[in-house]
């Protein structure tokens, strides 16, 4: 068990690793960022940074041998390097969580393999298998990368009219799977905990609003029937039991309603704190990433006790220059990630709003 | 108006300032820790720390050239430091409130002057001043050192059997105020915040219990007549508009209840964010360290709505030892400051429980 004072290491200094740098510090924990970039979001709020590049084996294992536990931000840490460091330090979650969820064709056979159900889908590495594959799954259909794949890059929509080697090169030609369209009703997530003694602790699922296919609005609850709640929340479970998985995750679903009523179709699953997790700074009595924290310590899970009625809102690119109205909002919890310049598409902060249930 | 993106100085480094700048990180604010101490609680979370000393005076030159503004975190700045930093930056609380705070003889003036009710005292500079003082105002009577008094340094209570010399020699022989012992029932505080625009907005009044002259727990609500809650509050205002005040303020208060009811005798004001204003982290719509930003910042301050019945329990000296039994208490959030050595009377974290009204 880690101890108050100890450090954790954390592999990626976005927004991330800043808002788990701060709870860190909240717990009397110190906290080692490890990444590429410097002056990152979360160097600024963290005791030490290694400013070093995911390949660089010596830093790795330097960065390794200095602190007590080593956690990510990010799901595309390199294999390579989570094996250098997991060869030095405990590394949560694990090596094999890690490399299940950043590959989509490995993430998807996973989640078969236990019964969960998914969107249908079939590996593609060449036009030819990509004929065939949608000859199979018919259209609309997504093309995705089998790596490196966040905020719907790396996706290619394949309508009736999207010629197959259009989609290819849409995605660089990239190792890939087709997954059959799921005409959703819309987008859930369970974010949840499991512990180093295999204890878990779900939030609430929430529902997920996307806009250019980055997160836009998060609402908890996510309106689903307490039966579809719960299936979501044993879908997650049994993720984090078979990946032996130790820290916080977060599955993203979606909710299908047809004839049968409400059903769920795993979509992904993020080996770490999640963007649709952040309201539980304000709107939950522990936070995700004091929970994540406290699982990569081998302590007790906190309580994921619901506030209120939640919103999170994310501020992407210029949304940010609202922050003056938002600081009047006696309503709104304002997050900001010191981020410099507010690209379009960037993540620069969130908002969130807890109300009277 | 400061912008997100810029520097806020804080003098002092101990977990006020700790506190501070994660507020200020959340708020993508930077921090700019200024402390004698290295290896300060602050310095660990901050982007920024100067190492110098108080008297130093081109170091705090440089350190307020290098920020936005700046604010302090304990009271005790030398007044010259806090001339030095105002002439280059702008100083918020200003020195004016700071003087006014740090000497408890011109502390009682200030109050008495606006006409708020304060124990009866007499300054003291002598063996016959003293002698003079307790003919007036009787015994028991506390003599306090004018300067650097905080939990109950610079203290002697004298009762029927003590002596004035040894009295004195207890203080250190400083430069006094005599004030007549006050019976009180119990100790409050009112934390509150002024923004640059005299806009003021305080949290609910608290009931403090001290342990060793320390603070050891606080509750919210206090238990006051709702007119004695909403005077005790009155008079923060006053304090802080006869200031010209900006930031958080605690106004410490004895509670006495004698024939006439529920009366408030104001003991002493901390121009800062306060122990007694830790609760508001979980407990109230907007923490005192965010409202103390907002303010410094010419930000609008923000809401400071109770968010339940609240108390908060200081870890004092190997309190701090029960951090594994805090966590596994659903019910507490856990704050610790990162301090190495856990010597009595040394504060190294607080509990906080927030309970359905």
């Amino acid at each position: 068990m880690i101890r108050p004072g100890q450090t954790v290491g954390i592999l990626g200094g976005g927004q991330l690793g800043r808002m788990l740098a701060l709870a860190a510090a909240r717990l009397g924990l110190r906290a080692h960022i490890y990444t590429p970039e410097p002056d990152s979001p979360a160097a600024e709020v963290a005791g030490a940074c290694t400013v070093a590049s995911y390949d660089d084996e010596a830093a790795l294992a330097a960065f390794a041998r200095s602190v007590d536990v080593v956690t990510f931000e990010f799901e595309n840490v390199p294999g390579r390097a989570a094996e250098t460091v997991a060869a030095v330090a405990k590394l949560r979650p694990n090596a094999v969580a890690l490399a299940t969820t950043q590959d989509r064709l490995t993430e998807k056979d996973f989640l078969a393999g236990l019964g969960l159900p998914t969107a249908p889908y079939r590996a593609v590495n060449s036009g030819a298998e990509l004929e065939a594959a949608l000859a199979d799954l018919g259209r609309p259909a997504v093309l995705k990368t089998r790596r490196f794949g966040y905020d719907g890059k790396g996706q290619a929509m394949i309508r009736p009219g999207t010629g197959p080697a259009e989609a290819l090169a849409a995605i660089g030609a990239a190792p890939a799977i087709l997954e059959g369209f799921v005409p959703f009703e819309r987008e859930i997530s369970v974010v949840a905990a499991r512990g180093v003694d295999g204890a878990f602790a779900a939030y609430d699922p929430c529902w997920n609003e996307h806009r250019d296919h980055i997160l836009g609005l998060t609402r908890v609850p996510a309106g689903l029937a307490p039966e579809t709640a719960a299936a979501a929340i044993a879908m997650a479970c049994a993720v984090a039991d078979a990946l032996d998985y130790v820290g916080v995750l977060a599955v993203e679903m979606f909710l299908v309603r047809d004839g049968d009523g409400e059903r769920l179709v795993v979509n992904e699953i993020a080996p770490r704190v999640h963007n649709s997790g952040h309201w539980t700074i304000e709107g939950a009595r522990t936070s995700q990433f004091e929970q994540h924290l406290r699982a990569v310590c081998g302590w007790p899970l906190g309580a994921t006790t619901r506030l209120g009625r939640v919103e999170m809102e994310n501020l992407i690119g210029a949304d940010v220059e609202g922050w003056a109205d938002l600081l009047a909002d006696g309503a709104a919890a304002l997050h900001l990630y010191g981020k410099g310049e507010a690209r379009p598409g960037r993540k620069m902060g969130h908002v969130t709003r807890v109300f009277p249930e």
